[in-house]
């Protein structure tokens, strides 16, 4: 594999798919976005993935044998070692599909398929929040919460690519009953969805708030941090009370790995201070004094690219 | 350094000290043990390891010369950076120690420190239950519950050489506030300490038991296992009890690092399958598929050496 050639890299997700060209330096050539369609089913998704590619290597006058590589960052549980995603949430039914073969049949350049939090981490600990550091684990808080963990300098994707499901540890087992199985998931009470569904709780009570002025099913954590920065104090509440969990998710991540720098991303992580604030008074309350003293816990850097920037990592270094 | 020669191993306890010489293949070629006698104070204790180890040599004929390196495992908040001991609960007094500098000072050889809990994951990993594996996690379940890492073959300790603090994750936050400050830790939910004072609590609500017949202050989890072993009801709900929470670490340890095995050691340990076999379940019930079909859960094999073979392969490998 000639690594001076660009990277061709893809970030599957549930409802885009973005593709950018990414040269040996981690700059973006080209950036090419398309909807996912997912409800399509999965080989309409497989056939818009390789025509996004040849879209984009076509309008900057490229051939496949131009890009050393092709490499997704999927959302959901990805054998990197085989090559396929086992499953996904968002995609629906995707079952061991074998997206690394396919791809490099497709474009006759070797493929690679990693995780999307695992990607991003990677992107962080390279060219983010936490460059030239030795351990960087990364938390993706959007829908759901997802996690990347670079250890002593080096992605860790466990015994088969899956590692690093921060968002489904238990932190509260009596919360009941999360939809992935495991009881009591950082998830399910840190998420955006958790935000937006503990507002429509309270709502739903007949609390007081701005937001009682919205349809309920459009209330989402954007609705929710904007009605707490506003002053609603139902939506203050509610903010609080993920910023308390995710707190509680930190507090283990410093416990367990003892890292230099927690970065955090995701949509919903730019509700920024009154989520993270919180969170960081948590840790240095709970968490052991030694890693507490140490860690830093910093907002991602590279927003929507890391993804594409931590799939070109993934396949030049591994 | 020379590698060919031996290290003089400890194991720093809160009841023992275990000093021992180890070749380079991990064979252990003499024992020394003798009472930690913690509460005669730091100072005292210190005395005593270097006591032992120059005891050891001399039995065995040899000068500190003659070894390469002296090399500490030691219960608490190790900083392996700074070869210091600077917090441990079992070692009142201890606070900062330059444990490191004061043996490499008095032998005249390399000295190391490193958590204990650590150092046994890398013996096992490298000679006991983990043999030839890529990711094992450590636990050891006793009066608290430790752990160690070694992820993609590689022993990790974080940034400070305090990570892998496994017993002092929150799993179930409203189970109240645990001696280190944090809340609903495994630790005490799931150890030696959980077995005797849940048991404990339940003889106080007057609960009938074979236990009952024994002075409370005296029952410790050894007590419970044997009386549950009898068929004694409470006992067998109180083990269950904490088989159920161990369930709950090894779930979040499943989807957080995807290893190939997790080995339990520590005394609790010895229970056996009454601890291990609903934890198991638990791990199949509720981790993700990909990882729970992966993960062995295994019994340790190194029994009491596991900190000196550790902490011998630690000066040896770092």
């Amino acid at each position: 594999m000639n690594k001076e050639l660009p990277v061709a890299a893809v970030d599957l997700g549930g409802t885009k798919i973005l593709s950018a060209l990414i040269t040996t330096g981690g700059r973006v050539l080209a950036r090419h976005l398309q909807p996912t369609n997912a409800s399509k089913g999965k080989d309409a998704v497989l056939q818009s993935i390789a025509e996004g590619i040849e879209k984009m290597l076509a309008e900057n006058g490229l051939k496949a044998s131009q890009i050393c590589a092709v490499s997704v960052a999927a959302a959901g549980a990805i054998d990197s070692e085989k090559g396929l995603v086992t499953d996904s949430p968002n995609l629906p039914g995707w079952h061991n599909v074998p997206l690394r073969q396919i791809l490099a049949e497709r474009f006759g350049v070797p493929a690679f398929v990693v995780n999307d939090a695992s990607a991003a981490a990677l992107a962080e600990h390279r060219l983010g929040a936490g460059r030239s550091l030795k351990n960087l684990i990364y938390l993706t808080v959007s829908t759901g919460i997802g996690g990347g963990i670079v250890a002593d300098g080096r992605l860790y994707l466990g015994s088969d690519g899956s590692a690093a499901e921060l968002g489904h540890m238990t932190i509260e087992e009596s919360a009941g009953r999360d939809n992935c199985g495991n009881y009591g998931c950082l998830e399910m009470l840190a998420s955006g969805s958790a935000i937006a569904a503990e507002a429509k709780k309270r709502l739903k009570e007949g609390r007081a708030s701005s937001l009682a002025a919205m349809d309920l099913d459009d209330i989402d954590a954007a609705d929710v941090a904007q009605a707490a920065a506003g002053g609603d104090e139902l939506s203050q509440q509610v903010i609080a009370r993920a910023a308390h969990y995710l707190g509680l998710g930190l507090v283990n991540i410093v416990n367990i790995f003892n890292p230099d720098v927690i970065v955090i991303g995701g949509g919903v992580s730019r509700i920024g201070e009154p989520l993270l604030e919180p969170a960081r008074r948590l840790v240095a309350e709970r968490a052991f004094k030694l890693p507490a003293g140490r860690v830093r816990i910093l907002e991602a850097e590279l927003g929507d690219d890391a993804g594409v920037l931590g799939a070109a990592l993934y396949a030049r270094e591994y």
